[in-house]
């Protein structure tokens, strides 16, 4: 299933080079969480986009030097002055994030209801409840693809989009709403990367 | 690494079959969190334990019964009632945990300040900083062995005796405080399993 492949969160850690683009920019935001700094926010068609860094990725290394403990103003400023031509990151693959597979039944539906991105409840029996979809959980990828800041009807007709088949990525409300605290949500809204994942 | 090993979490259901023991108990405790269940104790040498079930698992049916949505009573209560010969589980392993596999350096240390199982701060540059490890989470496992209501010690010596790589299950302190909220500390500390589990 490419869905499931796509959503599939990784072990281990990989590098990821990037290269500013000619405005000086990667579009990435950061945001620290438990002495660690995450993906907040990669903007469509910018170099993190581009290099496949992903909402939710926490960054371990950049240029070498291990950032736990950073702050975000100290990990933007350290990406300003860095020299633009190739930034190495460290990361670890959504570490906050789990994966969920559904089947959609005869009517097409996996069973949970959900407001803002956020899982308010689950249909007895659904295919949700039997595989243990979790309430208070943020939707952040659908099929691998970020729904970050889409609208529930954008996400809804993605849903829709996938086959029987459907793997959701979700995270904690709590965590997730530490992660996008501070960011404007119609910069989120607007500027979020939420093109399908190459494989 | 025998300890990454045990220490696995494993994506997928599987079944596990209860028998209760001849005083009638399974040894097995539950929280509801996010409307889905959770074992929220095992006690030693008692059939969940021996069965396999660990600390965070999340029980996803209940004899062919779908739990999304009952409550720590319902599941007791559901249980007592059960015929004792057989019971069947399915369930999805430790969903809110992940692992973090660190070196030791040369003094035997991986780098992280804990107090009642719960991670503190990280040293500069160690190897629990390089590999991500987070503050305000829980030890729940060292090498694959539940530490959970272990004294801070005990857990210690647990570190001390594996080899240069120590695998660590972590979950965040947020849902562990939740999960263990009701249980008295006692019974956790004096009962839960803490056994290495089989590979």
């Amino acid at each position: 299933n490419l869905g499931l492949a796509r959503a599939e969160i990784k072990s281990g850690i990989r590098e990821v080079i990037l290269c500013k683009d000619q405005d000086g920019k990667l579009g990435l935001r950061i945001r620290h969480v438990n002495s660690g700094i995450f993906v907040a926010f990669v903007q469509v068609g910018l170099p993190a986009a581009l290099a496949g860094l992903r909402f939710g990725d926490q960054i371990l290394q950049i240029n070498g030097q291990t950032v736990a403990g950073w702050d975000n103003n100290k990990a933007h400023n350290f990406l300003k002055k860095a020299d633009g031509q190739r930034i190495e990151f460290a990361v670890r693959d959504r570490p906050f994030e789990r994966t969920v597979t559904m089947q959609k039944d005869s009517n097409g539906f996996i069973g949970f209801v959900y407001k803002d991105g956020r899982i308010k409840s689950l249909v007895k029996d659904s295919s949700a409840a039997r595989n243990g979809l979790l309430t208070d959980h943020q939707l952040i990828e659908v099929g691998g693809q970020n729904v970050v800041g889409l609208k529930d009807k954008e996400t809804g007709a993605i849903i829709d989009s996938c086959g029987r088949t459907v793997t959701v990525t979700v995270m904690p409300c709590v965590i997730y709403d530490h992660i996008v605290k501070c960011m404007g949500s119609s910069i989120v809204k607007k500027l979020m990367d939420h093109s399908i994942p190459d494989l």
